[in-house]
């Protein structure tokens, strides 16, 4: 008699940190590339709003660069929260609104987000995921039947809590799909599930957050933790972040 | 008016792996070292029940080595849960009964504790935590007025949950006496809240907890969920782990 054997189940994985990523085979697995505040959102507002790209780089300096090169970017920087002088804007979300994004291409600075993706380069394929695209994703990756790592951009190379959180949820929508979930998946969701009520409230007795409060930023915090308000999915092709076509 | 400035708190911190202890700066800190299945259990057991000293190696070959030193050690050494030929006994804590260990020093063969153990070599002063002596542990990390990292050994340089659920524990007694946690200390100490009742219940969802039952070391897993059996800490001197003396 046949029987449903469990260990041919795909994965669902969480590396809760860049610094963990080599302790994966990166090449068995679809990544989901995670930096909640704010990378990734912005990410998926810019793609969802009709950006033709965005590349990531982890320097102010190599976003410069792009300016020497001729093309038509945009260019987004930020240190300590203002934008970086001679720059388009920050990486704020509501910069990336349709009618400054549309049919452009924005090179993108971020440094933990820009470092996860270098990381996880021999992947499958890499994707982006935000709570503003999280059943968009999530379906997605259903229909994969691949192994999925989740991999959280964190905190200068270690763990932080909103990053972990995404990651539970994603784990929260895929986990009835048939997964087999590692300790750090388990423990993502078990803390999705404790914030998901009130994500903003949980997230404030974090250290990260009150630094987040003194740059000004509580309308993106805000923004970045609202659910399902975009359905585009970026993939990177090259060094270019585009819409998957689905 | 003097107020109190939260910044000057001393911090009680959490590392979720070895991998990542390069993040801090330890010798700014205590460190508390983690491996609750089962080697820092063992090591509690042991340490209560008068080993003189038990000195932990991360290789089989390196634990022999000191049979040719031709000093009186007690070996301990295990590959797939059984002990190796030749050696005194395997990683039970089960094993450290007064009647074999007292005014031994045993020589304990253990990869992810060890490891821990070498990383964190700079620390101002190195304990070692199981659930065992977590009030014993508690009251004296209350009374150092100094930064606190709490180290789990993690799985192969991974997150794990008993580790981590530990490491939540020794937050829930700390927290209120006056530090300021981080990220992973938070998570932590929210996972072990939900796994309190029933720690062995909890880590049954894990996939590790799988891989210890077919070692046939349920009774070992039981054990080292008990909470406050002992009351010695093990202390770093050297390359030995001794009695704190309190």
């Amino acid at each position: 008699m046949k029987q449903n054997i469990p260990s041919t189940l795909p994965r669902l994985e969480v590396c809760l940190t860049p610094a963990l990523i080599p302790l994966y085979n990166v090449q068995d697995y679809i990544v989901v590339v995670i930096d909640i505040f704010r990378a990734t959102t912005s990410i998926c507002y810019g793609i969802e709003n009709g950006a033709e790209a965005i590349i990531p780089v982890s320097q102010v300096e190599e976003c410069s660069a792009y300016l020497e090169k001729g093309f038509d970017y945009l260019l987004a920087a930020e240190r300590n929260g203002e934008v970086v002088a001679g720059f388009d804007f920050g990486n704020s979300p509501f910069s990336y609104t349709q009618d400054k994004v549309e049919g452009k291409t924005i090179v993108l600075t971020t440094t933990n987000g820009t470092h996860a993706l270098h990381l996880s380069r021999a992947a499958k394929k890499i994707v982006i995921g935000a709570f503003i695209n999280l059943t968009s994703v999530c379906s997605w990756l259903k229909q994969q039947n691949e192994n999925i790592l989740l991999v959280c951009s964190g905190w200068k190379n270690n763990f932080n809590l909103e990053d972990t959180l995404f990651a539970g949820a994603v784990v929260e929508q895929l986990k009835d799909a048939g997964f087999r979930l590692d300790d750090p998946a388990i423990a993502a969701n078990d803390l999705f599930k404790l914030a998901k009520d009130d994500l903003n409230q949980y997230l404030k007795k974090t250290s990260h957050s009150e630094r987040l409060k003194k740059l000004g930023i509580e309308a993106d915090i805000e923004f970045c933790l609202k659910v399902d308000l975009t359905t585009a999915i970026p993939v990177l092709e090259g060094e270019r972040l585009v819409r998957l076509a689905q």
